[in-house]
């Protein structure tokens, strides 16, 4: 069973999961776990890890268009060092107070992996899910995709500054809670575009039509892609970028941009089935967490 | 830096960590992380997990004598065995039914070693902390103590059925939310008896003088213990009951009682200073979570 089976599984058996994070009488929550091995190349500073780890789960809760309360966090490492043990702090709450929530404690542990569990709880009267895209809507992401890709490219170079800096994303929360009255749909954009477009359209049981020219790619995309392909690729399959992917009715899009202090650039069109890109099947490719 | 001091550290840098769960505006949350090899003997199934995970941070909650809400647990394992999270599924849901809370969902993820970390929410308007116990008031423990130290015995002795039942402690929600309005302080016995006496001692700045005769013990225990001396180290620091250690006047005890569904044994008298059972220190000694 891999872990996307797992996940529908748990789904399934949990009404209140299943979407970015769970929803309980207003009260939002989402927990993550992330290990050395998949998830911190070698070069990732543990301030980097802490502010990534959590501003994973933060993503959760800005994916369902609420505000973010608070976070802990559960360390886990084959030695708690003092200064990697502050380092991972300092991240966990400078990426908190980026985002107006509360960094509020956690777990000390010892194991054989660095491991770190994190759990963001937020708020919200009107969640914004999975499943409310409608025909006729427009699909927009909210900054610029292939920051991790060219991230993950820089550690394999070398380049350990370059990729900490890239590493640490900013958690869309304020975006989430502006994009909430307009967006029909909404998720994260960790699986990848490509993954979260599918997992969109089958939420809503609609399809989509876009365009790769619209697509926005982040600047440090550039400097590691190799052909088009490439630069395609990493900015729709690699995934963990942190943006929203939503939905929203056309004539809504301009009053969003209003009220966002990111970009949002519409990438194409919610239509009857099919995830297409510049009319190809749009293959359901993009990031399996392992 | 071992775990306490690591976890003294880290409740410096944060205000509202410390005690047995962070409380932001009324909303109690509490985070752990568990491993195979240090916390799930051989012999303990995937449901005792589920339920054993989850059920540590549940005690959290009614740590602080606030009502459990709802739990999510994020889960990895060096396979993604369906039948295997289906256990532990169906372990965390019935330890939060058993306390009126909801699961709500989790993470999947591999790694090397089966972990789990587990968070639970709850709510409170008057959070009974660690450091409120007076001199004169009388220090209790709910049900009875020494269940985890016989359930490892039982593993050890191969005797899986009886360390699995064992291992099924009932999270003491419904009797923190009774204590709360008589408690003065208040933890779970996580630690063993001899250390939450000295934490408690340490946060209200005052001392214990305990009775051994007075000490509730569990029925296993006799079942395992070798001679008074292993029975007394069973119930006082192996620890891992979660049962609830507190504080509160003499004069409630019986008011306490009435609300109650569980025993409530007084075992001592809170004093000046100093940790005392039978008029010896008792040692600071017990499970250093690592």
């Amino acid at each position: 069973m891999d872990e996307r089976s797992a996940l529908r599984r748990l789904a399934a058996a949990l009404p209140a999961a299943g979407d970015d994070a769970a929803v309980v009488d207003g009260l939002v929550v989402t927990t993550d776990m992330l290990h050395e091995s998949t998830d911190f190349p070698s070069g990732t500073t543990r301030y980097t890890a802490g502010w990534r780890a959590v501003g994973a789960s933060l993503s959760d809760v800005a994916a369902m268009g609420a505000d973010a309360t608070a976070a802990v966090a559960a360390y886990a490492a084959p030695t708690l060092d003092e200064s990697e043990l502050d380092a991972f702090l300092d991240g966990a709450i400078d990426v908190c107070e980026a985002v107006d929530a509360r960094y509020v404690g956690g777990d000390l542990d010892t194991t054989g992996e660095f491991t770190v569990a994190t759990t963001a709880l937020g708020e919200t009267d009107a969640p914004v899910l999975r499943s409310g895209a409608n025909v006729g809507d427009v699909v927009c992401v909210t900054g610029a995709l292939g920051r991790t890709a060219a991230a993950l490219r820089a550690f394999d170079a070398g380049e350990s500054g370059r990729g900490n800096d890239l590493f640490r994303f900013a958690p869309r929360v304020a975006s989430g809670v502006a994009l909430a009255p307009h967006a029909t749909a909404m998720m994260d954009s960790s699986d990848g575009l490509a993954r979260s477009l599918h997992q969109l359209a089958e939420a809503s049981d609609v399809g989509f039509e876009v365009s790769w020219d619209a697509v926005p790619v982040h600047d440090a995309v550039d400097d590691y892609a190799g052909d088009d392909a490439d630069r395609r690729a990493m900015a729709t399959t690699v995934g963990e970028d942190f943006e929203l992917v939503c939905t929203l009715p056309a004539d809504a899009v301009d009053g969003a941009r209003d009220a966002l202090s990111v970009p949002l650039t519409v990438i194409g069109d919610v239509v009857d089935g099919g995830v297409r890109m510049d009319g190809e099947l749009l293959a359901d490719e993009g990031y399996t967490h392992e």
